[in-house]
């Protein structure tokens, strides 16, 4: 797809959640895309999901719980902090644009998992101003072309993450879009502890994905 | 493997169990099987492993409270409780014997989700009676079977639930076995809620299984 391709796709992810929010009872929206039959892909053709929930799933709790607990602390979004820090260490930085920051988070909990971030603060997706959903069409084709040449064309998932709508989060949470390469599968181990090991650390993979040439 | 080569597996793993637990470091021991390439087993050969852990990880601490919390209101064991209800109704019922009962979960994460529980309340699994492990291999082998036939030899995760061991969960908590068929993959709803989508219903899975002539 071409950049503004992706883009009307966000936009269209934009529309169609400004709209749900009106129904009441929905609590939550997810949105994600699996990519290859390895990633659980059910369907040939490229394809992504939303998904309208009467309620706030666990993860997503939990997610807003760790960044609550960042803000009480810090009086700073945690997403903020990471964003700052990242781009000042430079050692798990994909890519950066006008509006975006690719990096590989700090504990990734798979190999090449990359966050893509908004330096402007907000907790809703939906409530990012146009021009972001531009540059993050941008910096999501650059880094499934980097995650492409660098890993074969590997099959992955892509969870926006954001906000519930009801509740009030606009100081803490932040949101953004996560990609995972699905290379190794969850096992035994990760389906009696909720942890996951890891092989490759966010530098190497970093260096890997800064190495392509687009 | 023949029955009594399967009670030996048992029987390794209580004595890894009983062993390690000497060493002060270690809050938790995970037993796990991963079968087949889908179930993430990564050695051609039939293996098993043992992790053990200098922390008590979230999903056990997660069933540990949720255990807790019936047993703070009922003063009852819930695991006993489910054993009890799922006897009487016999509609998730696998199959029993006299130590232990196979059956399908009330709300199964994943299609023919299996729980073989013993019938003696007991919070660890290495300190079950002897016996105990013969009545488990003969059922963990006759389960299997079903699920080799019904479901054409699926790649499977066997995990064993067992309490931690510097705490005290006499009372609430009640080892068991869990065998999850992979029969579809994880994909960006759960990784993104940490819910399950689930076609079959408990009563269909376990119907296909009873109905499996061994």
């Amino acid at each position: 797809m071409s950049e503004a391709h992706i883009e009307r796709v966000f936009w269209a992810f934009r529309e169609r959640i400004v709209d749900l929010k009106r129904d009441t009872r929905f609590r939550f929206i997810l949105v994600f895309k699996n990519h290859g039959a390895a990633a659980g892909a059910t369907l040939e053709h490229s394809h992504s999901q939303l998904i309208a929930l009467p309620i706030v799933p666990d993860f997503v709790r939990e997610e807003l719980d760790g960044a609550r607990r960042h803000f009480e602390a810090k009086e700073r979004c945690v997403y903020c902090d990471i964003i700052r820090q990242e781009v000042e260490s430079d050692r798990r930085i994909v890519q950066e644009n006008a509006d975006i920051v690719a990096l590989s988070p700090y504990a990734p909990r798979f190999p090449f998992e990359t966050w893509l971030l908004p330096r402007q603060h907000g907790a809703r997706f939906e409530e990012a101003p146009r021009s972001v959903y531009e540059s993050l069409a941008r910096m999501l084709k650059s880094v499934l072309q980097r995650m492409n040449r660098a890993l074969e064309n590997p099959a992955y998932n892509l969870v926006i993450h954001s906000a519930p709508f009801s509740e009030s989060h606009g100081d803490f949470y932040h949101w953004h879009v996560e990609v995972m390469p699905k290379l190794a599968r969850m096992a035994g181990f990760e389906a009696g502890t909720g942890f996951y090991i890891n092989p490759t650390s966010p530098e190497e993979a970093t260096q890997v994905l800064r190495a392509v040439r687009l």
